[in-house]
């Protein structure tokens, strides 16, 4: 007992020193500033102290930072001097004895404001520490074991991976993962070894295997040829590629204070979420003419992946991830590699998440910023029309990059966020890493006769035909926050004067969407122009000002509506929404994606058509790629990009870099260089 | 007499001098270079001499290589030492008296091999020459001084420019041009202030006004705001974006020899064309496994462009430009600016064209070469999956770029073509320079009741809609000369065995091409896959090898079929085509361009309907841009790009930059830096 009191006494001497400590720094802290360490170990303290008195199993699903109200935050990026900030909050998913709670954190008062269990399908994210505990248990697990010798292996080479299940119209759930294992014999590379056949079925709330069937065997591939490590390669090797030693003379153009990053005429807030990765907050750009920050983008980040595989097999027709609502896309990220994940002048930050017992996670240098110099033109002209003249003026382009990789697995993420002095924000995707392959029997295309279901890569090794979405949230707030969604068709128009000698053109109609049904497109299929206004702002000749959705990469999805991971991605269906900006609709496949039944989609909150003109409006993005394997992506894949732009469109009055001073010369250097 | 045989003398003196030094060089020359100032020379003599004796006009209009037996060329490849050179011959068209003429030039033999007068529609490359002489014309034509007059103008600041004017059914045709007007004074931004209203026609063969109608007037759009000159800029200027200074330690890791450069795993053969541009020839990659080079493309090039504008007015109706086969677009190549665009670290070539006399003109710095660092990663890979081991292996990307810019009077086209390690060859196009704008009377979007064809970029000015499309032509030889043509749909299939809980998912159907009419593709509506494939090689596991198309700007033309512009156009209607290697087939438009009426395109070709399986075949490729202008485009354009990909699918056994040696790690270098 006097243990007890005299913990509760150290408790709340320390809860106070942390209180002052909170009310100090939150003076100074950014409302949208992701979680410190501090506060994760806060928020953990708070929430077991709230169950202590009995044994009690308490895991924590996701801890990161409740969006604080977006008026009070407007109000206080305004005037931060004179606006009290927006309350710091938790919003935190715990398991507790096999219920799911949510709950919210006043990180100024330090008390839990709300409790609650959640009663509905899916469950929260999966923590690193149980799918390690999951993938260890087939090692000493008999029928495995025995499962392992019958294939001639040794257990000690083997390792284990984790596997979602979805959901396929059960009745009812649990939290189950399929527990994948391959063969490390002779190479790093897990993925391109794995042993076929093999079901295992883990609860991993009781964890323990509830199932398991090994329903055949096939050879497991070769290792020769699939280990990528450097130190394990053999001549003969490709030329050596010449490297480029840079430096800025003038030191890099950006400032980072705190979270907030500010580069040529923009300023916005990089947050990071263990579920989304990166968040950009608050992206506004300076305008020359009208002398001040002008809103564009209020926050952007991913809010789901969806991974079918295309193999309707035992063993494979569940492979349909959805990888930030499942396995946490910032969870997930990977420390970046200097010199090589990102250029030479790149500067990084760290991230923070909280592990399954809620104590902070550091991932270091998990975000690149640097200055992109590709060498392409910004905009140029040469002029020999005015006799006499030759005139010629040339302006380089540079952009600003955030970059974060999320490896989930055997797929590594590249994520940028790029920023053009022109204006756009254009988004960016690298997939590399490991194909997820099939074992087969087959050693050549001719002994096949069936649909195996991808592409023969090697010698018993299919790379499985699958897909990749991916869902970005786009809270734009075009110069304000009330605005609409223009779409402009161009329609082929017939010449009917009889006076023209032409037959034809083509013009613009454009068309406001008036509700959520209006602004469900599908592209491809006609041309349009697609694009934010705010309808309460024009520009002195009166066109509205506005961001065009510039698409890339738009991919429609090719499953059956009805087809049980298209129910559950069916944010997929279409490449662009439009929502009513609502605090709860963040993740498009709903806040619960393990085990989800489809039940809280972007697609059924579209369903209620609701009013999208002149109102705080979200965008939704979905780019994606079909991909069909080939014998390049083994064993590891060239890095396949895509993306999109968010492009100015009569937001300017004139081309904003238009003022852009000429590039300074600058010769080599007279250098020495160190190498390591 | 004395003098004419004097003359004779010294010519055939002169013309042994030259065959002794062509016939020396040619062991040297590769069969595939453009022709030197020499041979430009030359064949401006023999062909002068042709017709010497009587007052002829004689005008040149396209002098470059005639393309050499492309089976000659490749046996030669092979072995260029015991192999003679296909023979040099120079493919000329000139215009004498008012006939046009197909001769071919020998020379080797310094003799013409044939000349044949062309009867059919159409006309060649118009020439600088006679273009500066037709937009010079209205400044003593009295009505056109008098419409300036009465506009209040002075005809001091008048600047004309040149516009084609298409075919619209007549039945004859003249080589005439109509001449646009502008106001200069206070802007070089000559665009920005047209004279609207005036139609002026010019005979180019007589060069004489042939017609005038000043139909009407409206304001000229303002000076203020237009130029685009860093010198004419007044602050508040924008932050000054911070320079990047480059150096490779080791060199540029490119080493070219003549006109054949090899960089990394590849090598190819750069050439340059009066109309073409840039030209990649005999594009190979070199496998480390097979320990040799392996054919990838024998020729690409673009072919066509195709501007139409959407504007049926009687003064912007013929606005539908075919800039190579008008205007060429090697001969509207400009110098290119060092430091601005192009990265500090690239080097440059020049390169020459015929003028209208013959006489070679050198364009210093029409190529820049360069090692694009954009901070890209190649492939890379974080596994954390192995117990004990976290395995990271990152490699940056590199890639080769060949670039040249065209500036085809107001819009600036910056061509690239980029060589990856990977085997992947990018073909990029940038958009940049200034709008084609029309004067109206409006000054704010509130008085416009009517379709005016554009968006009011500033008062008074309408930046008409307008598309973009770029043809490439691209003879591509996968490791070998015959290739067919795969088309592979992704199709949903249905599960019908009642015990997958999946109820769809998608596979691939291919289908090779048998005919031309199989490979019209109309991208957007069906996913699918193009490859070229060798049909007679297979990887080791038994996949055809091939190169993908990887679309993108793939944009469709939306004037009807039947409208004139359309029809000359018509090979803007399918994306893709595919054809049977033919000499003759290499612009798109067809060769007499200006004036055409759509009979010698690719659509006609094409309707031949020529098998094209497993023979040598041509891929045609069409990207494009519906442009709506907006206000910042005004004055000058941000770059707009595009572009689309070749990449390597089953053409390698596996991954061709496995093996690639990780990026030496630079520090910043102790530096002082030079600036100009």
């Amino acid at each position: 007992m006097a243990s007890t009191v005299r913990k509760t006494f150290i408790f709340s001497l320390l809860s106070l020193l942390y209180l002052f400590s909170i009310v100090a720094s939150h003076q100074h802290r950014h409302p949208l500033d992701p979680l410190t360490p501090s506060e994760f170990n806060l928020v953990r303290t708070i929430i077991e102290n709230s169950y202590s008195g009995s044994n009690h199993s308490l895991t924590f699903h996701y801890v990161g930072l409740d969006d604080p109200d977006k008026q009070t935050t407007l109000s206080w990026v305004s005037n931060p001097n004179t606006t009290l900030a927006p309350p710091r909050r938790a919003f935190v998913i715990t398991r507790l004895d096999k219920d799911t709670h949510e709950i919210i954190v006043d990180l100024s008062t330090n008390s839990i404001i709300s409790d609650q269990i959640y009663h509905g399908h899916g469950y929260p994210l999966l923590t690193s520490n149980e799918q390690v505990a999951a993938l260890q248990l087939p090692m000493t697990y008999p029928p495995f074991v025995e499962s392992v010798k019958r294939r001639g292996l040794n257990l000690s080479d083997v390792v284990c991976s984790t596997s979602i299940v979805g959901w396929f119209g059960e009745a009812e759930t649990s939290r189950i993962l399929k527990i994948p294992c391959f063969y490390i014999d002779g190479t790093v590379n897990l993925y391109m070894r794995p042993l076929e056949g093999i079901t295992v079925v883990v609860d991993i709330d009781e964890m323990k295997i509830t199932g398991y069937y090994d329903r055949f065997r096939v050879p497991v591939p070769k290792a020769g040829g699939t280990d990528y490590r450097a130190s394990e390669q053999k001549p003969p090797f490709s030329p050596q590629l010449r490297t480029l030693a840079t430096m800025q003379p003038d030191g890099p153009g950006f400032e980072i204070d705190g979270h907030t990053i500010r580069w040529a005429d923009w300023a916005f807030h990089l947050g990071f979420d263990v579920r989304a990765g990166p968040i950009i907050s608050l992206a506004s750009i300076y305008d020359l003419e009208q002398q001040k920050f002008r809103q564009v983008m209020y926050r952007g980040h991913i809010s789901e992946l969806f991974v079918p595989y295309m193999d309707p097999t035992e063993e494979w027709y569940y492979k349909t991830y959805f990888d930030a609502g499942e396995f946490g896309f910032g969870q997930s990220a990977v420390s970046l590699e200097p010199f090589a994940d990102c250029p030479a002048h790149a500067v990084f930050m760290d991230g923070y998440f909280a592990g399954q017992d809620g104590k902070p996670i550091k991932i270091s240098n998990v975000f690149c910023i640097f200055e992109k110099y590709a060498g392409n033109v910004m905009w140029r002209h040469t002029e020999i029309g005015i006799p006499g003249k030759v005139i010629r003026e040339v302006r380089p382009d540079v952009s600003l990059v955030v970059r974060m990789v999320s490896t989930v697995g055997n797929y590594d993420y590249i994520l940028d966020w790029e920023f053009k002095p022109s204006g756009s924000i254009k988004v960016g995707v690298g997939l590399s890493g490991v194909l997820e392959v099939k074992g087969v029997s087959y050693t050549h295309t001719d002994q096949i006769k069936q649909d195996l279901y991808g592409t023969l890569l090697a010698e018993n090794t299919i790379g499985v035909y699958h897909d990749h979405f991916l869902t970005y949230h786009l809270d734009l707030d075009v110069d304000g926050v009330s605005n609409s969604f223009v779409k402009s068709n161009l329609e082929t128009k017939r010449v009917t004067d009889n006076i023209s000698p032409r037959k034809s053109y083509w013009t613009v109609v454009s068309k406001t969407a008036k509700t959520e049904a209006d602004a469900r497109i599908q592209l491809g299929l006609k041309p349009a122009e697609l694009v934010v206004v705010n309808p309460n702002k024009r520009t002195k000749v009166g066109n509205h000002i506005g961001y065009s959705l510039i698409p890339g990469s738009a991919t429609s999805p090719l499953l059956s509506d009805d087809d049980y991971p298209q129910i559950r991605g069916a944010f997929t269906k279409y490449n662009v929404w439009v929502t009513p900006y609502n605090k709860s609709e963040k993740w498009a496949g709903g806040l619960y994606m393990d085990r989800s039944r489809g039940d809280d989609t972007l697609a059924i909150w579209s369903l209620r058509n609701r009013a999208i003109e002149n109102k705080d409006i979200v965008l939704w993005y979905t780019m994606g790629f079909h991909h069909v394997p080939c014998q390049e992506d083994f064993p590891i894949m060239p890095t396949l990009t895509g993306g999109f732009e968010l492009r100015p469109t009569n937001f300017f009055e004139r081309n904003p870099v238009l003022k852009t001073k000429p590039h300074k010369n600058v010769y080599w250097p007279n250098c020495t260089t160190t190498r390591t």
